[in-house]
């Protein structure tokens, strides 16, 4: 038989090298599924591509419209399904998409990773010239049609790279989940924090107080010197340094999970109140303001249109079906609209 | 009497070191007008502020309605005119604005500038620690209702640095004006660039084909993979290595002169014609296109909000009143819409 030295050197480190680490997933997962030893890129993905199907069918009861459901492929590795109502009798844009991308990141985008991680970087102090990347994250943005119903945004990703013999090396989970309104009540503000509240209670006292901070300086419309909404959960980088990988997915998997619940309770109580054409307009202004943080500050969207070969349509299902934009529009003083306004511009612990 | 050389070493500079740029500019405007010797600085100023109640009377003209007036100021020295007409009888929305600026360039603005003028440079070579600066234009852009009406756009600005002793240093032009059809007349097309075409020619036959193909490559929305609109002219730092001082300042003026009977003879055509709902929408589709190339990819409007103390509300002015954004939107083969599009990915040369 072929002595092993020889296979070693010639056959197994060549038939490993030869496939990218797309393929050895692709393979892994025909031969042996995904359980709770597989690596995590592929628990993460199965799990949001799980969630995705469970938010569409909730977001489908509540609209009594379905949503149209489209697949596709990335030609470096990876795709995506991409679920989208519009013009429903709820909602008047909703889409959750799921994301999967295989890549290769080179020397300039590792040096900028490992700023905020160090690992990244080889024992001997090198920075290498290329690595393979995984990123998997589910994104949602749900726009209502009636002005008393808030908008919501809902994004959880897991991103790493891979060492040269196919183990995970640097990796991080990102994510969070915020609210915003046309109109404010404060029993829903109140309700989504406390929501998300417990969920990260649950892991780590330290978590929301530190996330809803994040979320409000990450939701910032800075050219306006306002919020984009009344705040929820930001969050990036969680790595080793925070906690170990089971119990951060444990976290994010109870955080994404909230998500039904909260919303369509939320959604439901607000959905068939009564309103007049000028809080229609209100809501449209509101709209205009929320394209404005989205293309102007959002780093998820930039990074997206800038990426060649991006599908551009799945990043800016985001924006909503109608927006306005009116010039010196001003809400009059002490109305709702300016007490909305008041809170954006000064953020509120809610709970 | 005081010696000579006391009173020049003194007097006279500290007097005139004691006044900014803006407050000598203020003392000549008040105690000699503005004539043809003025500084260009004041004759620019002069000129477009002449040329933006021109405009604002031609509009409203055809349109029936007033335009809203707002004078403001700039703490640091200057400030502006903004005039805005919304939801009136022929336009959604006509915005013309007027803005005068003085301040002070920190050294890492004057290298970036160095790049394209390379006589803001000190004889010696050396950088200047900083620099005072003029910067005036009038932007305008008009969305009107009828979706047959095409969106204009046009900006012509000046630019220029004082050296120490108050004289003009670093100078340039800058300006432009690019037409954006949700339906395609090739009538108007062909006009509007044959009159573009004659201005320039008559100041210099490589102007039109040098800056319509700037134009088309300036306004392309990158991440769609289409231009903004069907073209116009559009360039930058027009200086000394282009023409002198007073030349280029008649072509800037022979530019900006010819936008009323242009437009208004298009607007004119087509501002009662029939169309249809479907029609309306596919307005909306393009000005959702037209708002992302103005919050993605425009440098003056990316400059502007992230301009401490700008005045936000006159930036985005450009703002159509509604934007519709639909998932997989795609014309069908063969239709005035699908036309439309092919052309804006294609750029065509009208004349």
């Amino acid at each position: 038989s072929v002595p092993l030295a020889y296979k070693m050197a010639i056959d197994e480190p060549l038939k490993m090298d030869s496939l990218s680490l797309a393929e050895r997933d692709q393979q892994a997962k025909r031969e042996q599924g995904v359980t709770e030893t597989s690596p995590m890129r592929l628990r993460m993905e199965k799990f949001i591509k799980e969630q995705q199907r469970e938010i569409v069918k909730a977001l489908e009861k509540v609209d009594g419209t379905k949503f149209r459901v489209d697949e596709w492929q990335r030609k470096e590795g990876g795709g995506g399904i991409t679920c989208c109502l519009q013009d429903g009798k709820v909602f008047e844009k909703a889409g959750v998409g799921v994301s999967v991308v295989y890549g290769t990141l080179p020397k300039p985008a590792i040096m900028k990773m490992s700023a905020n991680h160090k690992n990244i970087i080889e024992e001997d102090g090198q920075i290498p010239e290329s690595l393979e990347f995984f990123a998997a994250g589910l994104s949602l943005i749900v726009h209502p049609k009636n002005p008393m119903a808030p908008t919501v945004h809902l994004n959880y990703r897991y991103f790493e790279t891979a060492k040269p013999d196919g183990t995970s090396g640097t990796w991080w989970f990102g994510g969070g989940s915020d609210l915003t309104p046309n109109y404010l009540f404060d029993e829903d503000a109140v309700q989504f924090h406390r929501d998300l509240k417990e969920v990260c209670d649950k892991h780590n006292k330290d978590y929301f107080p530190k996330f809803k901070k994040w979320c409000d300086e990450y939701f910032y419309n800075k050219h306006r010197g306002e919020s984009r909404g009344i705040g929820g959960i930001f969050f990036d980088d969680l790595d080793e340094t925070v906690s170990d990988k089971e119990n951060i997915f444990a976290f994010i998997q109870d955080s994404l999970k909230s998500f039904i619940p909260t919303y369509t309770s939320i959604v439901n109580r607000r959905k068939d109140m009564p309103f007049t054409p000028e809080e229609k307009d209100w809501q449209q202004v509101r709209r205009g303001r929320y394209v404005e943080f989205n293309l102007v500050h959002d780093r998820g969207t930039s990074f997206g249109l800038n990426t060649p070969g991006a599908r551009v349509e799945s990043i800016l299902m985001s924006m909503p079906l109608t927006a306005s934009w009116k010039y010196m529009h001003e809400p009059e003083p002490g109305s709702r609209e300016a007490r909305l306004v008041e809170v954006l511009q000064n953020p509120k612990e809610w709970v």
